[in-house]
Protein backbone atom coordinates (compact mmCIF):
# COMPACT_ATOMS: atom_id res chain seq x y z
CA UNK A 1 0.00 0.00 0.00
CA UNK A 2 1.97 2.75 -1.20
CA UNK A 3 0.90 6.65 -0.93
CA UNK A 4 1.34 8.52 -4.53
CA UNK A 5 2.72 11.86 -4.76
CA UNK A 6 -0.03 13.40 -4.74
CA UNK A 7 -1.05 12.40 -1.80
CA UNK A 8 1.75 13.07 0.52
CA UNK A 9 1.42 16.05 -1.21
CA UNK A 10 -2.11 16.39 -0.09
CA UNK A 11 -1.39 15.79 3.43
CA UNK A 12 0.68 17.87 4.32
CA UNK A 13 -1.20 20.91 2.72
CA UNK A 14 -3.59 19.83 4.63
CA UNK A 15 -1.24 19.21 8.32
CA UNK A 16 0.24 23.01 7.62
CA UNK A 17 -2.66 24.45 6.76
CA UNK A 18 -4.11 23.49 10.48
CA UNK A 19 -1.17 25.34 11.35
CA UNK A 20 -2.53 28.23 13.01
CA UNK A 21 1.38 29.24 13.65
CA UNK A 22 2.45 29.61 10.24
CA UNK A 23 -0.87 31.22 8.72
CA UNK A 24 -0.20 33.78 11.41
CA UNK A 25 3.51 34.12 10.40
CA UNK A 26 2.46 34.35 6.27
CA UNK A 27 4.26 31.37 5.79
CA UNK A 28 3.60 29.47 2.69
CA UNK A 29 4.84 26.03 1.81
CA UNK A 30 6.48 26.33 -1.91
CA UNK A 31 7.47 22.62 -2.71
CA UNK A 32 6.72 19.35 -1.25
CA UNK A 33 8.42 16.35 -2.93
CA UNK A 34 9.50 12.55 -1.59
CA UNK A 35 11.90 13.45 1.55
CA UNK A 36 12.13 17.34 1.23
CA UNK A 37 10.05 20.49 1.77
CA UNK A 38 10.07 24.17 1.23
CA UNK A 39 8.56 26.85 3.14
CA UNK A 40 8.67 30.65 2.69
CA UNK A 41 7.76 33.10 4.80
CA UNK A 42 8.00 37.12 3.64
CA UNK A 43 9.63 39.49 6.17
CA UNK A 44 7.54 42.20 7.96
CA UNK A 45 8.18 44.30 10.80
CA UNK A 46 6.29 42.30 12.80
CA UNK A 47 8.58 39.33 12.52
CA UNK A 48 11.98 41.84 13.68
CA UNK A 49 14.32 41.58 16.66
CA UNK A 50 15.71 44.44 18.11
CA UNK A 51 17.71 45.31 15.06
CA UNK A 52 15.12 44.95 12.42
CA UNK A 53 16.06 41.57 11.14
CA UNK A 54 14.36 38.28 11.06
CA UNK A 55 14.00 37.04 14.80
CA UNK A 56 15.94 33.97 15.00
CA UNK A 57 12.43 32.07 16.96
CA UNK A 58 10.89 32.93 12.95
CA UNK A 59 13.85 31.13 11.42
CA UNK A 60 13.84 28.44 14.11
CA UNK A 61 9.85 27.99 13.16
CA UNK A 62 9.77 27.60 9.35
CA UNK A 63 13.23 25.52 9.85
CA UNK A 64 11.64 23.42 12.34
CA UNK A 65 8.41 23.16 10.39
CA UNK A 66 10.13 22.14 6.95
CA UNK A 67 12.08 19.69 8.48
CA UNK A 68 8.64 17.99 9.87
CA UNK A 69 6.80 17.78 6.89
CA UNK A 70 10.13 16.60 5.24
CA UNK A 71 10.01 13.53 7.55
CA UNK A 72 5.91 13.26 7.27
CA UNK A 73 6.51 12.85 3.30
CA UNK A 74 8.27 9.20 4.39
CA UNK A 75 6.11 7.66 6.90
CA UNK A 76 2.79 6.10 6.84
CA UNK A 77 -0.48 8.64 6.38
CA UNK A 78 -1.73 7.73 9.52
CA UNK A 79 1.53 8.47 11.67
CA UNK A 80 1.92 11.75 13.64
CA UNK A 81 5.39 13.20 13.63
CA UNK A 82 6.92 14.70 16.59
CA UNK A 83 10.40 16.89 17.00
CA UNK A 84 12.52 15.41 19.35
CA UNK A 85 15.25 18.19 19.34
CA UNK A 86 16.63 20.48 17.04
CA UNK A 87 19.82 22.57 16.79
CA UNK A 88 19.87 25.92 14.99
CA UNK A 89 23.47 27.61 13.97
CA UNK A 90 22.61 31.04 12.95
CA UNK A 91 25.39 32.06 9.82
CA UNK A 92 24.68 35.69 8.92
CA UNK A 93 21.84 38.16 10.31
CA UNK A 94 18.67 37.43 8.81
CA UNK A 95 18.42 40.47 6.24
CA UNK A 96 16.27 40.08 3.06
CA UNK A 97 12.95 40.29 1.40
CA UNK A 98 11.97 36.81 2.34
CA UNK A 99 13.24 33.46 3.39
CA UNK A 100 13.19 30.08 2.44
CA UNK A 101 13.88 26.61 4.81
CA UNK A 102 14.95 24.03 2.43
CA UNK A 103 14.99 20.59 4.41
CA UNK A 104 15.70 17.49 3.54
CA UNK A 105 15.66 13.83 5.22
CA UNK A 106 19.17 12.68 5.92
CA UNK A 107 17.80 9.43 7.40
CA UNK A 108 14.86 8.00 7.90
CA UNK A 109 14.66 4.61 10.17
CA UNK A 110 11.55 3.51 11.51
CA UNK A 111 11.18 5.29 14.53
CA UNK A 112 13.87 8.08 14.34
CA UNK A 113 14.25 10.37 11.38
CA UNK A 114 16.79 12.83 11.24
CA UNK A 115 16.81 15.91 9.11
CA UNK A 116 18.59 19.15 7.69
CA UNK A 117 17.17 22.35 6.95
CA UNK A 118 19.18 25.09 5.51
CA UNK A 119 17.56 28.74 5.14
CA UNK A 120 18.30 31.67 2.78
CA UNK A 121 17.46 35.23 2.46
CA UNK A 122 16.50 36.19 -0.46
CA UNK A 123 16.77 39.68 -2.11
CA UNK A 124 15.60 40.29 -5.45
CA UNK A 125 17.11 37.23 -7.02
CA UNK A 126 20.24 36.81 -5.08
CA UNK A 127 20.23 34.28 -2.00
CA UNK A 128 22.16 34.03 0.87
CA UNK A 129 22.41 30.95 3.53
CA UNK A 130 21.52 32.57 6.89
CA UNK A 131 21.29 29.53 8.84
CA UNK A 132 21.23 25.71 9.20
CA UNK A 133 19.13 23.38 10.91
CA UNK A 134 19.42 19.26 12.27
CA UNK A 135 16.60 18.08 13.88
CA UNK A 136 15.79 14.69 15.59
CA UNK A 137 11.82 13.46 14.40
CA UNK A 138 9.99 10.77 16.23
CA UNK A 139 7.28 9.06 14.47
CA UNK A 140 3.96 7.58 15.95
CA UNK A 141 2.34 4.76 14.58
CA UNK B 1 32.79 51.37 35.96
CA UNK B 2 29.81 48.79 37.18
CA UNK B 3 25.95 48.71 36.46
CA UNK B 4 23.65 48.78 38.65
CA UNK B 5 20.72 46.08 38.80
CA UNK B 6 18.19 48.90 38.06
CA UNK B 7 20.37 50.24 35.18
CA UNK B 8 20.62 46.48 33.63
CA UNK B 9 17.09 45.55 34.13
CA UNK B 10 16.38 48.43 32.34
CA UNK B 11 19.10 47.75 29.65
CA UNK B 12 17.26 44.48 29.23
CA UNK B 13 13.41 46.10 29.21
CA UNK B 14 14.04 48.65 26.68
CA UNK B 15 15.44 46.45 24.03
CA UNK B 16 12.96 43.46 24.62
CA UNK B 17 10.64 46.60 23.93
CA UNK B 18 11.96 47.00 20.84
CA UNK B 19 11.47 43.63 20.09
CA UNK B 20 8.36 43.34 17.34
CA UNK B 21 8.23 39.59 17.58
CA UNK B 22 7.91 39.54 21.54
CA UNK B 23 5.39 41.69 20.99
CA UNK B 24 3.29 39.76 18.41
CA UNK B 25 3.70 36.65 20.63
CA UNK B 26 2.15 38.24 23.52
CA UNK B 27 5.60 37.84 25.76
CA UNK B 28 6.86 39.52 28.62
CA UNK B 29 9.79 39.78 30.56
CA UNK B 30 8.83 39.05 34.22
CA UNK B 31 11.72 38.79 36.21
CA UNK B 32 15.39 40.24 35.34
CA UNK B 33 18.59 39.48 37.57
CA UNK B 34 22.00 39.32 37.72
CA UNK B 35 22.52 36.06 35.24
CA UNK B 36 19.03 35.04 35.08
CA UNK B 37 15.77 36.26 32.90
CA UNK B 38 12.43 35.11 32.88
CA UNK B 39 9.65 35.60 29.52
CA UNK B 40 6.32 34.40 29.99
CA UNK B 41 4.04 34.11 27.03
CA UNK B 42 0.09 33.04 27.68
CA UNK B 43 -1.07 29.95 25.10
CA UNK B 44 -3.69 31.29 22.55
CA UNK B 45 -5.11 29.34 19.24
CA UNK B 46 -2.66 31.30 17.07
CA UNK B 47 0.44 30.16 18.21
CA UNK B 48 -0.38 26.58 18.18
CA UNK B 49 0.43 23.58 15.94
CA UNK B 50 -1.36 21.29 13.79
CA UNK B 51 -2.48 19.37 17.52
CA UNK B 52 -3.64 22.89 19.36
CA UNK B 53 -0.26 22.67 21.17
CA UNK B 54 2.03 25.63 21.22
CA UNK B 55 4.28 25.37 18.28
CA UNK B 56 7.97 24.46 18.91
CA UNK B 57 8.85 27.69 16.74
CA UNK B 58 7.04 29.59 19.85
CA UNK B 59 9.33 27.44 22.51
CA UNK B 60 12.46 28.23 21.14
CA UNK B 61 11.85 31.87 20.72
CA UNK B 62 11.06 32.53 24.49
CA UNK B 63 13.72 30.48 25.17
CA UNK B 64 16.30 31.88 22.87
CA UNK B 65 15.29 35.19 23.73
CA UNK B 66 15.83 34.90 27.45
CA UNK B 67 18.85 33.12 26.98
CA UNK B 68 20.19 36.05 25.04
CA UNK B 69 19.20 38.58 27.80
CA UNK B 70 20.24 36.38 30.37
CA UNK B 71 24.21 36.58 28.74
CA UNK B 72 23.49 40.12 28.02
CA UNK B 73 22.80 41.37 32.20
CA UNK B 74 26.65 40.35 32.74
CA UNK B 75 28.12 42.29 29.63
CA UNK B 76 28.99 45.67 28.90
CA UNK B 77 26.30 48.31 28.54
CA UNK B 78 27.40 49.09 25.19
CA UNK B 79 27.55 45.30 24.13
CA UNK B 80 25.85 43.88 21.11
CA UNK B 81 25.03 40.25 21.91
CA UNK B 82 24.05 37.64 19.42
CA UNK B 83 23.02 34.26 18.79
CA UNK B 84 25.54 31.48 17.64
CA UNK B 85 23.68 28.39 18.12
CA UNK B 86 21.03 26.75 20.10
CA UNK B 87 19.92 23.55 20.92
CA UNK B 88 16.10 22.95 21.86
CA UNK B 89 15.24 19.41 23.19
CA UNK B 90 11.52 18.83 23.65
CA UNK B 91 10.04 16.62 26.35
CA UNK B 92 6.92 17.32 26.54
CA UNK B 93 3.72 18.77 24.18
CA UNK B 94 3.32 22.67 25.78
CA UNK B 95 -0.41 22.03 26.79
CA UNK B 96 -1.16 25.01 29.22
CA UNK B 97 -2.46 28.55 30.07
CA UNK B 98 0.96 29.78 30.11
CA UNK B 99 4.67 29.11 29.39
CA UNK B 100 7.52 30.74 31.00
CA UNK B 101 11.06 30.55 29.95
CA UNK B 102 13.78 30.32 32.76
CA UNK B 103 17.58 31.12 31.46
CA UNK B 104 20.67 31.30 33.63
CA UNK B 105 24.26 32.00 32.44
CA UNK B 106 26.39 28.79 32.22
CA UNK B 107 29.60 30.17 31.64
CA UNK B 108 30.08 33.75 30.78
CA UNK B 109 33.68 34.87 28.77
CA UNK B 110 35.61 37.61 26.95
CA UNK B 111 33.72 36.59 23.56
CA UNK B 112 31.80 33.67 24.67
CA UNK B 113 28.58 33.07 27.00
CA UNK B 114 26.52 29.96 27.37
CA UNK B 115 23.04 30.18 28.96
CA UNK B 116 20.35 26.99 29.47
CA UNK B 117 16.77 27.51 29.41
CA UNK B 118 14.10 25.61 30.96
CA UNK B 119 10.91 26.02 29.63
CA UNK B 120 7.32 25.00 31.97
CA UNK B 121 3.95 24.70 30.70
CA UNK B 122 1.83 26.70 33.98
CA UNK B 123 -1.53 25.31 34.56
CA UNK B 124 -3.07 27.37 37.29
CA UNK B 125 -0.91 26.89 40.10
CA UNK B 126 1.02 23.41 38.63
CA UNK B 127 4.06 23.62 36.61
CA UNK B 128 5.75 21.21 34.50
CA UNK B 129 8.95 21.57 32.08
CA UNK B 130 8.27 21.02 28.90
CA UNK B 131 11.38 21.61 26.83
CA UNK B 132 15.21 22.78 27.53
CA UNK B 133 17.77 24.66 25.20
CA UNK B 134 21.49 25.02 25.40
CA UNK B 135 22.43 28.31 23.76
CA UNK B 136 25.85 30.07 22.67
CA UNK B 137 25.93 34.00 22.32
CA UNK B 138 28.44 36.07 21.21
CA UNK B 139 29.24 39.46 22.80
CA UNK B 140 30.28 42.37 20.15
CA UNK B 141 31.47 45.01 21.79
CA UNK C 1 8.36 -6.33 38.65
CA UNK C 2 10.88 -3.90 40.20
CA UNK C 3 14.50 -3.75 39.95
CA UNK C 4 16.30 -3.54 43.22
CA UNK C 5 19.28 -0.79 43.24
CA UNK C 6 21.71 -3.29 43.54
CA UNK C 7 20.35 -5.16 40.59
CA UNK C 8 20.48 -2.42 38.61
CA UNK C 9 23.97 -1.09 40.05
CA UNK C 10 25.27 -4.50 38.64
CA UNK C 11 23.54 -4.28 35.49
CA UNK C 12 24.96 -0.86 34.67
CA UNK C 13 29.00 -1.93 35.87
CA UNK C 14 28.69 -5.27 33.62
CA UNK C 15 27.86 -2.65 30.92
CA UNK C 16 30.61 -0.75 31.51
CA UNK C 17 32.94 -3.73 31.81
CA UNK C 18 31.89 -4.80 27.98
CA UNK C 19 33.34 -1.16 26.64
CA UNK C 20 36.79 -1.65 25.57
CA UNK C 21 37.50 2.12 24.70
CA UNK C 22 36.04 3.05 28.08
CA UNK C 23 38.83 0.68 29.92
CA UNK C 24 41.38 2.08 26.85
CA UNK C 25 40.81 5.46 28.09
CA UNK C 26 41.11 4.44 32.03
CA UNK C 27 37.50 5.53 32.70
CA UNK C 28 35.65 4.26 35.42
CA UNK C 29 32.35 4.32 36.96
CA UNK C 30 32.41 6.43 40.23
CA UNK C 31 28.90 6.25 41.19
CA UNK C 32 25.64 4.61 40.01
CA UNK C 33 22.27 5.57 41.16
CA UNK C 34 18.45 5.76 40.46
CA UNK C 35 18.79 8.54 37.11
CA UNK C 36 22.27 9.26 37.55
CA UNK C 37 25.82 8.33 36.87
CA UNK C 38 29.36 9.55 37.46
CA UNK C 39 32.30 8.41 35.28
CA UNK C 40 35.72 9.40 35.94
CA UNK C 41 38.83 9.45 34.00
CA UNK C 42 42.40 10.03 34.88
CA UNK C 43 44.58 12.37 32.59
CA UNK C 44 47.21 11.27 30.80
CA UNK C 45 49.20 12.55 27.59
CA UNK C 46 47.95 9.83 25.46
CA UNK C 47 44.74 11.69 25.81
CA UNK C 48 45.53 15.40 25.26
CA UNK C 49 45.55 18.01 22.50
CA UNK C 50 47.58 19.71 20.24
CA UNK C 51 48.26 21.86 23.45
CA UNK C 52 48.15 19.04 25.99
CA UNK C 53 45.05 19.77 27.14
CA UNK C 54 42.28 16.53 27.39
CA UNK C 55 40.64 16.30 24.00
CA UNK C 56 37.29 17.09 23.27
CA UNK C 57 36.49 13.65 22.10
CA UNK C 58 37.46 12.11 25.45
CA UNK C 59 35.34 14.95 27.40
CA UNK C 60 32.39 13.50 24.28
CA UNK C 61 33.19 10.04 25.35
CA UNK C 62 32.63 10.44 29.00
CA UNK C 63 29.90 12.33 28.74
CA UNK C 64 27.67 10.28 26.35
CA UNK C 65 28.47 6.84 28.39
CA UNK C 66 27.20 8.66 31.73
CA UNK C 67 24.26 9.85 29.95
CA UNK C 68 23.87 6.37 28.19
CA UNK C 69 23.98 4.88 31.95
CA UNK C 70 21.94 7.23 33.74
CA UNK C 71 18.89 6.78 30.60
CA UNK C 72 19.69 3.06 31.25
CA UNK C 73 19.68 2.95 35.12
CA UNK C 74 15.38 3.47 34.61
CA UNK C 75 14.94 1.15 31.57
CA UNK C 76 13.73 -2.58 32.05
CA UNK C 77 16.87 -4.68 32.37
CA UNK C 78 16.28 -6.72 29.07
CA UNK C 79 16.03 -2.68 27.27
CA UNK C 80 19.07 -1.86 25.05
CA UNK C 81 19.93 1.99 25.33
CA UNK C 82 21.33 3.77 21.70
CA UNK C 83 22.67 6.85 21.83
CA UNK C 84 20.13 9.27 19.08
CA UNK C 85 22.59 12.64 19.34
CA UNK C 86 23.95 14.76 21.70
CA UNK C 87 25.40 18.50 21.74
CA UNK C 88 28.43 19.19 23.95
CA UNK C 89 29.43 22.90 24.84
CA UNK C 90 32.98 23.46 25.80
CA UNK C 91 33.58 26.05 28.71
CA UNK C 92 36.98 25.73 29.43
CA UNK C 93 39.75 24.11 28.49
CA UNK C 94 40.33 20.46 29.75
CA UNK C 95 42.99 21.04 32.61
CA UNK C 96 43.02 18.68 35.52
CA UNK C 97 44.28 15.58 37.75
CA UNK C 98 41.26 14.15 36.36
CA UNK C 99 37.68 14.42 35.48
CA UNK C 100 34.46 13.88 36.25
CA UNK C 101 31.37 13.75 33.78
CA UNK C 102 27.66 13.49 35.99
CA UNK C 103 25.10 12.51 34.04
CA UNK C 104 21.40 13.00 35.38
CA UNK C 105 17.94 12.09 33.29
CA UNK C 106 16.32 15.40 32.71
CA UNK C 107 13.27 13.09 30.96
CA UNK C 108 12.51 9.93 31.01
CA UNK C 109 9.46 8.40 28.10
CA UNK C 110 8.56 5.00 26.82
CA UNK C 111 10.91 5.48 24.45
CA UNK C 112 12.72 8.35 24.35
CA UNK C 113 15.20 9.71 27.06
CA UNK C 114 16.81 13.30 27.48
CA UNK C 115 19.85 13.39 29.84
CA UNK C 116 22.24 16.08 30.83
CA UNK C 117 25.56 15.85 31.69
CA UNK C 118 28.37 18.24 32.98
CA UNK C 119 32.04 17.28 33.12
CA UNK C 120 34.38 18.81 35.56
CA UNK C 121 38.05 19.30 35.95
CA UNK C 122 39.23 18.13 39.30
CA UNK C 123 42.74 19.41 40.67
CA UNK C 124 43.20 18.46 44.25
CA UNK C 125 40.09 19.53 45.89
CA UNK C 126 39.38 22.16 43.37
CA UNK C 127 36.50 21.39 41.03
CA UNK C 128 36.25 23.34 37.69
CA UNK C 129 33.33 22.35 35.16
CA UNK C 130 34.90 22.48 31.57
CA UNK C 131 31.52 21.40 29.14
CA UNK C 132 27.99 20.27 29.67
CA UNK C 133 25.90 17.75 27.31
CA UNK C 134 22.56 17.23 26.49
CA UNK C 135 21.95 13.93 25.20
CA UNK C 136 18.64 11.78 23.46
CA UNK C 137 18.66 8.38 23.81
CA UNK C 138 16.81 6.08 22.80
CA UNK C 139 15.23 2.30 24.33
CA UNK C 140 15.01 -0.31 22.34
CA UNK C 141 12.64 -3.00 24.44
CA UNK D 1 50.32 37.61 2.59
CA UNK D 2 48.91 34.60 1.40
CA UNK D 3 48.86 31.08 2.28
CA UNK D 4 49.65 28.28 -0.44
CA UNK D 5 48.02 24.92 -0.48
CA UNK D 6 51.09 23.19 0.63
CA UNK D 7 51.74 25.79 3.63
CA UNK D 8 48.31 25.27 5.03
CA UNK D 9 48.56 21.38 4.79
CA UNK D 10 51.85 21.25 6.36
CA UNK D 11 50.47 23.49 9.27
CA UNK D 12 47.17 21.15 9.43
CA UNK D 13 49.36 17.96 9.12
CA UNK D 14 52.19 19.39 11.90
CA UNK D 15 49.07 20.38 14.95
CA UNK D 16 47.36 16.77 13.69
CA UNK D 17 50.83 15.18 14.54
CA UNK D 18 51.26 16.59 18.13
CA UNK D 19 47.58 15.25 18.48
CA UNK D 20 48.59 12.07 20.92
CA UNK D 21 44.84 11.17 21.29
CA UNK D 22 44.83 10.63 17.62
CA UNK D 23 47.42 9.06 17.34
CA UNK D 24 46.77 7.02 20.56
CA UNK D 25 43.66 6.03 17.91
CA UNK D 26 45.44 5.30 14.90
CA UNK D 27 43.56 8.45 13.06
CA UNK D 28 45.40 9.55 10.22
CA UNK D 29 44.75 12.55 8.00
CA UNK D 30 44.12 11.39 4.62
CA UNK D 31 42.95 14.39 2.65
CA UNK D 32 43.57 18.52 3.15
CA UNK D 33 42.47 21.29 1.11
CA UNK D 34 41.44 24.38 1.67
CA UNK D 35 37.95 24.75 3.72
CA UNK D 36 37.84 20.53 3.67
CA UNK D 37 39.78 17.67 5.55
CA UNK D 38 39.35 14.19 5.83
CA UNK D 39 40.29 11.92 8.87
CA UNK D 40 40.46 7.96 8.74
CA UNK D 41 40.45 5.50 11.78
CA UNK D 42 40.66 1.97 11.33
CA UNK D 43 38.30 -0.36 13.41
CA UNK D 44 39.83 -2.35 16.16
CA UNK D 45 38.26 -4.23 19.51
CA UNK D 46 40.06 -1.42 21.32
CA UNK D 47 37.72 1.29 19.79
CA UNK D 48 34.55 -0.37 20.78
CA UNK D 49 31.58 0.25 22.93
CA UNK D 50 29.58 -3.03 24.57
CA UNK D 51 28.17 -4.33 21.31
CA UNK D 52 31.49 -4.22 19.76
CA UNK D 53 30.50 -1.29 17.20
CA UNK D 54 32.65 1.81 17.30
CA UNK D 55 31.84 4.16 20.51
CA UNK D 56 30.31 7.22 19.56
CA UNK D 57 33.33 9.15 21.58
CA UNK D 58 35.44 7.95 18.60
CA UNK D 59 33.43 9.04 16.26
CA UNK D 60 33.11 12.43 17.75
CA UNK D 61 36.33 12.85 18.39
CA UNK D 62 37.03 12.32 14.57
CA UNK D 63 34.25 14.39 13.32
CA UNK D 64 35.31 16.72 15.78
CA UNK D 65 39.10 17.36 14.82
CA UNK D 66 38.23 16.69 10.91
CA UNK D 67 36.04 20.26 11.50
CA UNK D 68 38.58 21.89 13.63
CA UNK D 69 40.78 21.56 10.91
CA UNK D 70 38.47 22.44 8.15
CA UNK D 71 38.32 25.85 9.70
CA UNK D 72 41.82 26.38 10.26
CA UNK D 73 42.94 26.04 6.93
CA UNK D 74 40.93 29.11 6.45
CA UNK D 75 42.33 31.12 9.12
CA UNK D 76 45.84 33.07 9.80
CA UNK D 77 48.70 30.86 10.61
CA UNK D 78 49.18 32.35 13.73
CA UNK D 79 46.04 32.08 15.11
CA UNK D 80 44.70 28.98 17.13
CA UNK D 81 41.20 27.06 16.87
CA UNK D 82 39.16 25.70 19.68
CA UNK D 83 36.07 23.84 19.23
CA UNK D 84 32.89 26.09 20.82
CA UNK D 85 30.10 23.20 20.55
CA UNK D 86 29.20 20.57 18.66
CA UNK D 87 26.20 17.99 17.73
CA UNK D 88 26.89 14.65 16.75
CA UNK D 89 23.42 12.76 15.59
CA UNK D 90 24.13 9.21 14.92
CA UNK D 91 22.48 7.62 12.15
CA UNK D 92 23.55 3.84 12.19
CA UNK D 93 25.63 2.09 14.35
CA UNK D 94 29.33 2.01 13.83
CA UNK D 95 30.04 -1.13 12.15
CA UNK D 96 33.15 -1.36 9.31
CA UNK D 97 36.71 -1.91 8.67
CA UNK D 98 37.11 1.59 8.86
CA UNK D 99 35.71 5.01 9.13
CA UNK D 100 36.06 8.66 7.58
CA UNK D 101 34.98 12.19 8.59
CA UNK D 102 34.79 14.63 5.95
CA UNK D 103 34.72 17.71 7.25
CA UNK D 104 33.87 21.01 5.32
CA UNK D 105 33.59 24.92 6.42
CA UNK D 106 29.47 26.30 5.89
CA UNK D 107 30.48 29.55 7.14
CA UNK D 108 33.94 31.16 7.70
CA UNK D 109 33.51 34.27 9.74
CA UNK D 110 36.46 36.79 11.38
CA UNK D 111 35.83 35.17 14.45
CA UNK D 112 33.08 32.28 14.94
CA UNK D 113 33.55 29.43 11.60
CA UNK D 114 30.71 27.00 11.46
CA UNK D 115 31.30 23.43 9.83
CA UNK D 116 30.02 20.00 9.11
CA UNK D 117 31.16 17.01 9.15
CA UNK D 118 29.75 13.45 7.80
CA UNK D 119 31.35 10.54 9.20
CA UNK D 120 30.97 6.93 7.39
CA UNK D 121 31.71 3.54 7.75
CA UNK D 122 33.73 1.83 5.07
CA UNK D 123 33.58 -2.07 4.41
CA UNK D 124 35.78 -2.86 1.00
CA UNK D 125 34.58 -0.55 -1.67
CA UNK D 126 31.29 0.38 0.49
CA UNK D 127 29.93 3.39 2.16
CA UNK D 128 27.28 3.89 4.56
CA UNK D 129 26.47 7.39 6.16
CA UNK D 130 26.76 6.60 10.19
CA UNK D 131 26.45 10.11 11.61
CA UNK D 132 26.96 14.06 11.13
CA UNK D 133 28.08 16.53 13.25
CA UNK D 134 27.61 20.58 12.63
CA UNK D 135 30.26 22.30 14.75
CA UNK D 136 30.97 25.61 16.13
CA UNK D 137 34.56 27.37 15.98
CA UNK D 138 36.26 30.19 17.54
CA UNK D 139 39.49 31.69 16.12
CA UNK D 140 41.68 33.66 18.81
CA UNK D 141 44.38 35.41 16.94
Amino acid sequence: MTTTIAEFEQRVRDSAGRQAFLTYLGARLTSVSSGAVEIVVPFREALGQQHGFLHAGVIATIADTACGYAAYTLMPATSEVLTVEFKLNLLRPGVGGEFAARARVLRSGKTITVTQADVFAINQDQEEQIATMVATLICKR
